[in-house]
């Protein structure tokens, strides 16, 4: 190992400090029903807080509390799993009628082995289930699916915000996936408004004079994730704000994120 | 697509808001050498910003000043490609020295296609180029390796600063990495110490009752996400208190995270 030496150390320059950023739990005692106003609720849940929105803040929400508002919810009781769903559920003891419901909401299935099963849901996500779940609803009666166009939905919900407070800001709705590779879910967001997904660096400069090569940072993923560390299946807790990060404005949705299957080395 | 009727809103039930988690910037304008003391470094900056640790902080790393302390940097002068890493270098533009390192680190090829070099490394990390980087260097001349042993560094600069603290925080340690299905890089914890990596609450039950089945959440990704919203490439800020989340205290390392290759569908 070749060492450089301390006499190459370069001088301290004096640089900007980076903001410090503030992830802001809204909590949501109420269930949020079919037809709710969502931005409404959430507004609500703010001021009960006595939580003020800020220019610069984002809102990130689970999608489950939004997959409710639209009416994303279906009665297991009324799905009848075909006899090929039946028949997988059983031998690892899974609920035929969720089976059903993912095969629904594909597009493709990506795996369906050990009793994992991996689609590709109609809007590209590639995760278990096609994120068909029944926690949070009502007990294991209820199934929730995506919303159908979560970019859309963020849009909406960020178009109600304005209007109710003026303010402009990004929303990203989320949803916890399984990764290849590494064990443990962690949030992603599924649908983006107001702000762009990927922060591309390539072709800035380091401190060095590095000209950066792959630099594309998933900023939209990791204010996902860091909300994860604030929202909970537990804590009816399905939203946050995320104060003082600097994104970018501009357009951009969820597909950005996504990898078409084409360059993609690992379908 | 089935509605829940309104009469069947659960009455709202007082629950305890979650706190607020903060991402506290470390800003690092020295550069680290190896053999510098890491643990003073880092310290000498948090005083610098008036920033006082506090116990149930996190301290969260990137590893290129983990690895730079350590000595993991070699001269890329001193690097003679294999034939077979300067050919398939050459065919996408790019530096073979980087690819014959990114081999010497690996413990296999996971793919090697459309110029992208994804390895696992010695220490079970799938990932490209076996995370050898030049980036944040010295211009081009030298690259970083991953530490041998990132959970050993985290433990040590846990050590070190409950010595020169009394507190005794978490440390982890990230870098990083692409994504199979998804575009852009985000942060992910390759080294632990003083924390469980993993969050499950599988048999805990929602507040309807239902008992969770899936919920194992990767809390020390998440975080190492989080993390990667206030460090950067280019801001000369490479490490982070993580201030108010809840961590689990406990043995634990960043082998939790990854996925045995006997139960992964995607490799």
């Amino acid at each position: 190992m070749r060492r450089v030496s301390k006499e190459k150390r370069p001088a301290r320059k004096q640089t900007r400090s980076p903001a410090e950023v503030r992830l802001i739990p809204i909590p949501v005692p109420d269930e949020i029903l079919p037809g709710d106003n969502l931005a409404e609720n959430l507004l609500a849940s703010l001021r009960r807080c006595r939580i003020r929105l800020e220019p610069g803040d984002i809102f990130v929400v689970k999608h489950k509390i939004v997959s409710k508002s639209e009416g994303r919810i279906l009665d297991l009781a009324m799905v009848s799993p075909s006899p090929e769903s039946f028949a997988w559920a059983q031998q690892y003891a899974l609920d035929p009628r969720v089976i059903e419901l993912a095969l629904r909401e594909a597009r493709s299935v990506i795996r369906r082995q050990n009793g994992v099963l991996i689609t590709e849901t109609h809007h590209g996500f590639l995760c278990a289930n096609s994120g068909v779940d029944v926690s949070n609803v009502d007990g294991g009666r209820h199934a929730v699916l995506l919303p159908e166009n979560p970019d859309r939905s963020a849009a909406n919900l960020r178009r109600a915000i304005q209007r109710r407070t003026g303010l402009s800001v990004p929303v990203i709705i989320t949803d916890s996936f399984g990764r290849p590779w590494r064990e443990g879910l962690t949030e992603f967001a599924i649908g983006i408004a107001g702000m762009k997904p990927l922060r591309d660096d390539r072709n800035r400069c380091d401190p060095h004079g590095y000209k950066l090569k792959a630099s594309v940072e998933a900023v939209a993923d990791e204010l996902a994730s860091a909300a994860g560390l604030v929202c909970g299946k537990l804590n009816r807790t399905p939203a946050c704000i995320i104060r003082g990060f600097r994104y970018e404005t501009g357009a951009g949705g969820v597909r950005d994120l996504l990898r078409p299957a084409s360059s993609d080395l690992f379908r």
